[in-house]
């Protein structure tokens, strides 16, 4: 391709919409262009880009024996009826009636659409297994759609079911799309980390994200520096000591901590430590009320409290209204003792006893309380975050906290989508089962912005090569000089020969410009020819990831390029 | 791809709910599935036919020099007030308020938002022409679809659209993308015809339909047997001789018509040729009442009509009320004499006189009428279908009339929305000057169907050879012997590495149920191994297009294959 008859329009600017390093060097490089909040158009340059990570994912899918199909983008409302999920989705699903006044939605997701059609097709377990995937624009609605690519409401995903008539089929099933994601990100040139993660709203019993590290990444990743342990800090285990025998403690007294409502507070008025103090958290989980404790020190961690409770939306804390009702105390006093909600605490409080709480009363607290002794809980369980120093819950090690992006997800669903769908198949002995299901996502246009959130630089993008809209920038600095237009000409037909993709700047624009735009696209290798070197019969070149210049003779430069290739995307972890 | 491994879910029976052979076909073949009302899944064969069409589409348009881009499903309102197709699209156009109540939609097209991108991005009449395109799923509210995917809702599209800075230049890049169709459809194995068309709804200049000729098709096309000359039925020009002198009528004269409604009736009634009556239709057009004359023996296209009239919405016929309102007559005795309408004539109607017309009165009608001295025509020109029998307007030949399904379209747009979006370029004198646009569609997927409705017979489908999920079917009838399978594997290895597309029927089924599969599938090639020719030493062949059985000997088999797979695919006029 030559730049002169191509539409990459790059911006000298950062526009002042974008947040992030990737949504700003996607709008400079050219790349995209915002169509309204959370919609974006593809230029050229960031199709090719996106098209680059799908054409990778589907020849893994493939590899792995899934097949591929293509969804519909609108979806009628009574099959999410059916799931349960139409009431409980949310204001992120899109809906409307159409002409008809049907109800329908824009699909965020389909596993309603996937189950029903192999539930009308699939009636043997000979037919089985099947895992049929797509890669197409889902839609989603979020209310503060935000980081260009990174949180859009109309993305590209790739996303993948599968049918299996046992558990260890779908186990099978699942850890072939586990292998398939590793060598999809290892592929794309992705420093990437697998991590257990809990499998939220989708519902299911086991699941695993991918995760691309960038110091930007909204998610923490605990991870074991000595093991393969590695999970998201949602699901993150925080390992507890057996409870021993508890000393006893004096009776529970009630003092006055006029003003003291943070634990910070109370331990500093009582001139304790924070770990000294019980921190209960009240939260409303679907319309009810329930008491959560954990530690001073420690942070609750909502998505274990959830997940204890089988909440089926997402929990929230109480109003100070709703703290006053359920406590009779305003917010900072509450405690466990007397209190009659549902009462949950951390594992870890469960080893010792002399604990300071709240009173549930204004401006005081209590001392010497014994959960076990003084108050009703329902369950000591794991309800704290894993903190900085905790240990590895496999080995002991000390866990490492990184951040990541998740741009891939695999879940074992099990039953919840046949059961609700009534997906079944006839079983050897002729008994009507029920399917077994997983799905697999992948974030295609997220993995665009995570690559650029993981690799780039004060210049710009710096792309690995197989994202990389084209591999190779071949920079002409001369284009109204024949001799360097004649060899530039025998540059790019010889690498697009060998299937590389080029991008010939043959611009009248001056050499700083050409740099500039070569550098923030990020192509990952840059040739330059033209002024002394082409005088000298040499080819400059550039490896954009660590910005190191070189050159390669003129005289048998395909040979000496190719060999020269290798060497950078060696440095990329590539084969 | 292994059948045994593959999902291709083929039907006996054909569904109650396909009307026309390529949706029963689709369906039956196992290519895709309704998810509902127009709304389609495509399995692994169908999706396979809808990207080798997309495939080479892309490869033309790339040719052509386009420019590959990928635009948003989900559009908003302002853009289409801006260019005032919002009140004016109607209910095709799916609408619906996002969580934050803003009005958007879902595009069926794209001219706003490609207008939009290119009148932020260009500047200067140097970066101009460019010609932007994408393959992308469109929605389009169908009040009645049907069809399968000759007419759905959620439907998949090649639009492109260019952008000149002067006429020469858009009429350059229109006829690039007329030559750029006519390689694709030549490519895909069609049979086709490009013709003139009426622009229609999208406004514009001038167009060409490209049309796949098949018996079936909704469209009519004019063609000339002698001469270049086609176009579709709505836009062919009716010849018309030019008039000489009209003799003089005896004055016009009322006369009593009792029950005579229709142009038959009064003819028979009077005993002349329906060709001396003239028909007086009444129309609404933009809410306002006109009336179009054309012979008795001639139909009017309404199309004509309306561009005449310049109207924005479709004209309707009035209703029985309307006409007693405008004429004081039942409907049947409408005529031009005495009525306070505009009224339009086909140019056919200045030729002659002594008319008979209807009289404005119930059952009464007029005789001797001199249109141009008894009524008040505001002008007499080409408002008639072409009928058989009439001669091509370029060289006078008699016309032929078949069959077509219009697959793609391009239109001469002008500035209809660089205007109404203030697209907008300096040119070289520095002076501001609208862009000039084109733009381009193909239907993606309604080429796949319109291929089915060109291509089978009693056994199923007959695919092109470029369209075909797979170009050979290759099957081993004997899957559990050792022989037959090493020597099915050794083909398809050959076969795959060569580039062909093979599908190996490796089922443990009987023989019926494999040649039933692959006929009804279409697949242009099928191979068959096993059984006596494996012991004669030769695999057995077949061209689907004629049904032609032949043989080919396993020794030296992949030279002679490629040799008859050439003529198989000359047969379909391919290189």
């Amino acid at each position: 391709m030559r730049l002169s008859r191509y539409y990459a329009p790059t911006l000298k600017e950062t526009p002042a919409e974008a947040e992030v390093i990737s949504h700003q060097l996607l709008l400079r490089a050219g790349m995209i262009r915002k169509l309204t909040a959370g919609i974006y158009t593809y230029l050229p340059l960031g199709l090719r880009a996106l098209n680059n990570v799908a054409n990778i994912v589907r020849e893994e899918m493939d590899r792995a024996g899934a097949l591929e199909i293509l969804m519909p983008a609108v979806q009628p409302a009574d099959l999410w009826k059916e799931s349960g999920r139409w009431d409980f989705y949310g204001r992120e699903l899109l809906r409307f009636v159409d002409r008809h006044d049907r109800e329908s939605c824009l699909g965020p997701t389909h596993e309603e659409v996937v189950t029903d059609l192999v539930r009308h097709e699939i009636r043997s377990y000979r037919q089985l297994p099947v895992n049929l995937y797509q890669i197409q624009t889902k839609f989603r609605d979020e209310i503060r759609p935000r980081f260009g690519l990174m949180r859009g409401r109309e993305f590209v995903m790739k996303d993948a079911y599968s049918f299996d008539k046992d558990d260890a089929g779908a186990d099978a099933s699942y850890w072939a799309m586990y292998e398939a994601y590793a060598r999809i990100f290892t592929r794309l040139g992705l420093k990437f980390r697998a991590v257990s993660a809990d499998s939220g709203a989708i519902g299911g019993s086991f699941s695993h994200e991918f995760m691309v590290l960038a110091d930007t990444g909204e998610d923490t990743i605990v991870a074991c520096p000595d093991c393969d342990y590695g999970a998201n800090l949602e699901k993150a285990e925080a390992v507890c000591p057996s409870a021993g025998a508890i000393p006893a403690c004096p009776p529970a007294e009630q003092i006055a901590t006029p003003g003291s409502h943070t634990v910070e507070e109370v331990a500093a008025f009582l001139k304790v430590a924070p770990a000294a103090v019980v921190k209960t958290l009240l939260y409303i989980a679907d319309g009810k009320p329930v008491a959560a404790l954990v530690r001073g020190d420690r942070e609750l961690n909502e998505i274990k409290l959830k997940n204890l409770l089988a909440a089926k939306e997402d929990l929230r804390l109480a109003t100070p209204e709703e703290v006053v009702a359920a406590t009779g105390a305003p917010v900072g006093f509450a405690g466990p003792v007397g209190l009659t909600l549902p009462i949950y605490a951390d594992r870890e409080l469960a080893l010792a006893s002399d604990w300071i709480v709240g009173a549930n009363a204004a401006d005081a607290h209590m001392l010497h309380v014994d959960l076990g002794r003084d108050a009703t809980i329902v369950s000591f369980t794991d309800l704290r975050e894993v903190a900085p120093g905790d240990p590895c819950p496999k080995c002991g090690a000390t866990l490492t906290f990184t951040k990541g992006i998740e741009v891939g997800h695999v879940f074992k669903l099990g039953l919840k989508y046949s059961e609700a769908l009534n997906a079944t198949f006839l079983d050897e002995a002729g008994k009507e089962q029920f399917m077994i299901m997983g799905c697999y996502g992948i974030g295609v246009s997220r993995i665009v912005a995570s690559c650029i959130e993981q690799n780039n630089d004060a210049s710009g993008i710096v792309f690995p090569p197989p994202i990389a809209p084209f591999e190779v920038a071949l920079i002409n600095l001369s284009p109204k000089d024949e001799i360097a237009t004649a060899k530039a000409d025998e540059i790019y037909a010889a690498l697009t020969k060998a299937g590389i993709q080029v991008l010939l700047d043959d611009r009248d624009e001056r050499p700083g410009v050409k740099f500039k735009d070569a550098d923030l696209i990020g192509f990952p290798i840059q040739l330059t020819l033209g002024g002394k070197g082409l005088a000298r019969g040499i080819v400059e070149t550039k490896d954009r990831r660590i910005s190191l210049k070189g050159e390669l003779p003129l005289d048998g430069f395909f040979e000496a390029f190719m060999t020269w290739r290798d060497t950078v995307r060696q440095g990329w972890g590539l084969e």
